[in-house]
């Protein structure tokens, strides 16, 4: 990747920012959800929502009668936000505490995606991100549910990652304390699939077991 | 509350939007963290942060040094969102795939704290929701960490929740079809605390248990 922007390099801990496609790759990929902004006269408007990346761009959906859909697809300038959260990072002093985590902040602009292939092909690939291998089983999509879904990509050219893994950093005074310090892990589990009552007969595919 | 801004009403499913102080409140006291976004020249900016809801406002922290606090710090619009996932909501049919989840967003504009207390306070309000307890454990903040650290308060009286709960709800025509439908939860847990290499001989304190 070139030289990042002046907008992606931070004013604190440079040293946990990165800029590999790889490892922006990474994070997109793990995360299910990402926080999308953008700004009418200064004044800034946010959204969560699921997305997909798919070789260099990143895909969401919605409908086409969203007001937040209907802005972003003309082209304004957005910032995506995407954070997994590892670990509470439990120091000796509190100013010291901290969290591990994993996220990335992309500057971008929306392309709608008029192409109905490319259009089918992204909501297959966002939902087989969200539930694995599921796309082949479930009843086809229709042209109609098609036309009523907005499809947008983004380019994450200028994009940055920023993490913090390891253990507390107290401050060097305070490491004889007799104060426990060390890491509360954080994981976010997919559990036991709940059938509704149209499912109860029906068995739970490979998939989703 | 009061009659909701025209920028708080959604445009689509309405049905799923709640303006009570209290669904707000019981959202914002169970996530750890927000997004926060700001606009400069209408290009959008957003940091995911720790925060906590203490009475009527919510609280953060960081760095006097942080670019992202001085801008916000002068009082600009700022968006606040928070999102909670419950569980996928997989259907017959990609398109009536769901999410449920429990948002919220806020707009509103930073407060500076000035007052040495209120600041010492909020710090005590973040760290005891982050590590419930935990405060009163720690090594003393000192009088140079807390003018290290600037907090900011927003006020939420323009916020809505937004939440989505239950089953699929699949289109009439596929109800018939032999596909699986239901929940997948997920959950976001705390695991074991590890210990870092000061406090292996030290005993996991009761908070932490």
């Amino acid at each position: 990747m070139s030289t990042p922007s002046p907008y992606l390099v931070p004013s604190r801990l440079p040293k946990r920012t990165y800029y590999e496609h790889e490892t922006i790759c990474s994070i997109l990929d793990e995360a299910l959800f990402c926080t999308i902004s953008y700004a009418v006269d200064n004044r800034p408007f946010s959204i969560p929502t699921a997305f997909v990346r798919y070789e260099d761009k990143i895909y969401i959906h919605g409908s086409v009668g969203s007001h937040f859909i209907r802005e972003i697809e003309k082209g304004i300038p957005v910032c995506i936000s995407v954070m997994l959260t590892d670990a509470l990072v439990v120091a000796k002093s509190a100013f010291s505490h901290s969290v591990n985590y994993r996220s990335v902040v992309i500057f971008s602009k929306a392309e709608k995606i008029e192409d109905a292939g490319t259009k089918r092909a992204a909501f297959e690939w966002l939902t087989n991100k969200i539930v694995p291998d599921s796309w082949d089983y479930l009843r086809p999509m229709t042209d109609s549910e098609v036309r009523k879904t907005t499809a947008l990509a983004f380019a994450f050219d200028e994009a940055s990652a920023k993490m913090r893994s390891g253990m507390p950093k107290d401050e060097a005074e305070d490491l004889e304390l007799p104060i426990w310090s060390g890491l509360i892990p954080l994981r976010t589990e997919r559990g036991i699939p709940v059938a509704d009552e149209t499912s109860i007969n029906i068995p739970l595919p490979e998939h989703l077991r």
